[in-house]
């Protein structure tokens, strides 16, 4: 994590950086304003709140929550631009019927979406062109994993903008190493179907494959589905396969429990509606 | 993460919980004892390292590196206990060569080995059967992930100790976020094979379950074996393949970089042989 910049020819002005900077588990499950928020000193290291601090260039998934998350910091390491006066640029959505253009979200979007994905994208990484530092930030956890960002950090890459992750929590890493499952080999496979007939064939197919290969696999959903896929696990693993689930880490009423899935069957698995949760699995 | 405990009954004692406490990155590159060592803060939070103060009962991978760990933590958070008079547990050791019991590491070994590692482990979790909290915690970042700590982690949960994970930076999380490849979809699958021919075969299967399934693979090696893994991966990799190199993550003279192989092929690709990297890639 230097802080010296690459400098493409004598002749070019030294290039900013892309600095991938990690959120709270906490979106959706906490009022931002509210007065019993907790200290962000608890689950992200001050190297994360001093680089957030000092940027003045922001991509992101979402611009308010971006804010929030600064107003957080600011109350911690006074920023060094004000709130207000931030450029924060929000990341195009990926083929979610939306727009596919970058707005400046304190300016009207534009009315003119631009053809091609690749020049929103270079677009965003002006700044850095520029010379400086742009931070990249999601509505929870690392960006690019499990999250928006890959494609602008790939864009970063391609015109030799220096990328440099700066540490912080994710929910996947801390529900793998709560888990007590192979650590040594796992994948993450992201959501599973929606429909319950190709959910259930999905869930057999993982089973099989972490029978064969003893990789952990982790799965996510959307929170209002937690109770959907939870049916799904139970009745299409193996009743052998150690299940465990991992919901709200960090907060205060997080929780991690691996059980062979026939216990799971036998005590019930009911999860709250409104917190994210991640479950993995490995085959006996 | 709450400080309530579980009680398995009314009439049992309350139970300690297994506390997985994060570890730097910078294991192997820095002496912990020098001046200039960074501050832990700059990529722990808070949480750990209050976390890590009040613990007096810890089971690790390497006594001498927890000892470090805690000097540092010390000058931060004064410890609860002194140094001195912590129970220090070291895990057993899986396959090489060794010893499966576990030590006191400030008693003398014990001279009759156990023949059973479940009672090992179970043994390891006796001060949270007796309502004390224990830290578990591996040379360099996550406990149990591409590291030991797993089996325990397991044993606290069919024991029924709540297991509560402790953000921290993880190598594997932050090399993936910093590729920009795919990470929506992706495995860790350990280290290749030492041998050239097989590591060969192992890097074209895994090139073809990329490209057949858009996962990204990651993997990693002693940094002693790095330039033959560079190789090997310059050499079996498809030319269009995404290959991402992350090195040194956290510390001062840390990189990621990401280029297709044909690319690599044309620059080059040395890396220093005493510093951990990842290695990741997404067929195009």
């Amino acid at each position: 994590m230097t802080n010296s910049r690459k400098t493409t020819s004598p002749n070019m002005p030294p290039l900013g950086r892309l600095l991938l900077i990690p959120n709270t588990l906490d979106f959706g499950c906490i009022d931002p304003n509210a007065a019993e928020t907790s200290d962000l000193r608890e689950v992200l290291p001050m190297g994360a709140l001093n680089a957030a601090a000092r940027l003045q260039h922001w991509v992101c998934e979402n611009a308010k929550t971006t804010r929030a998350f600064l107003k957080r910091v600011d109350a911690l390491v006074p920023l060094a631009v004000p709130l207000q006066a931030l450029d924060i640029q929000v990341l195009p959505r990926p083929n979610k019927g939306g727009e596919k253009t970058a707005n400046k979200t304190h300016k009207k979007p534009s009315d003119k979406p631009a053809p091609d994905p690749d020049a929103d994208i270079n677009a965003l990484l002006a700044p850095a062109l520029a010379g400086h530092d742009i931070g990249l930030m999601s509505e929870a956890g690392m960006p690019g994993v499990a999250d928006p960002g890959a494609a602008l950090v790939l864009a970063a890459h391609r015109l030799g903008v220096v990328v440099v992750p700066i540490s912080g929590p994710s929910s996947l890493l801390l529900a793998l190493a709560a888990s007590g499952l192979n650590g040594q080999s796992f994948a993450f496979v992201g959501y599973l179907p929606v429909d319950a007939i190709q959910r259930g064939d999905r869930i057999r197919e993982l089973d099989q494959i972490s029978r064969r290969t003893r990789q952990t696999q982790l799965v996510i959903e959307t929170p209002y589905r937690n109770a959907a896929l939870c049916s799904g696990l139970l009745q299409h693993l193996h009743a052998d396969t150690w299940l465990s689930v991992s919901c709200g880490l960090t907060l205060p009423q997080g929780w991690s429990r691996t059980l062979r899935v026939a216990q799971w069957r036998q005590q019930g698995l009911t999860l709250p509606d409104n917190i994210p949760a991640v479950f993995s699995w490995l085959a006996a």
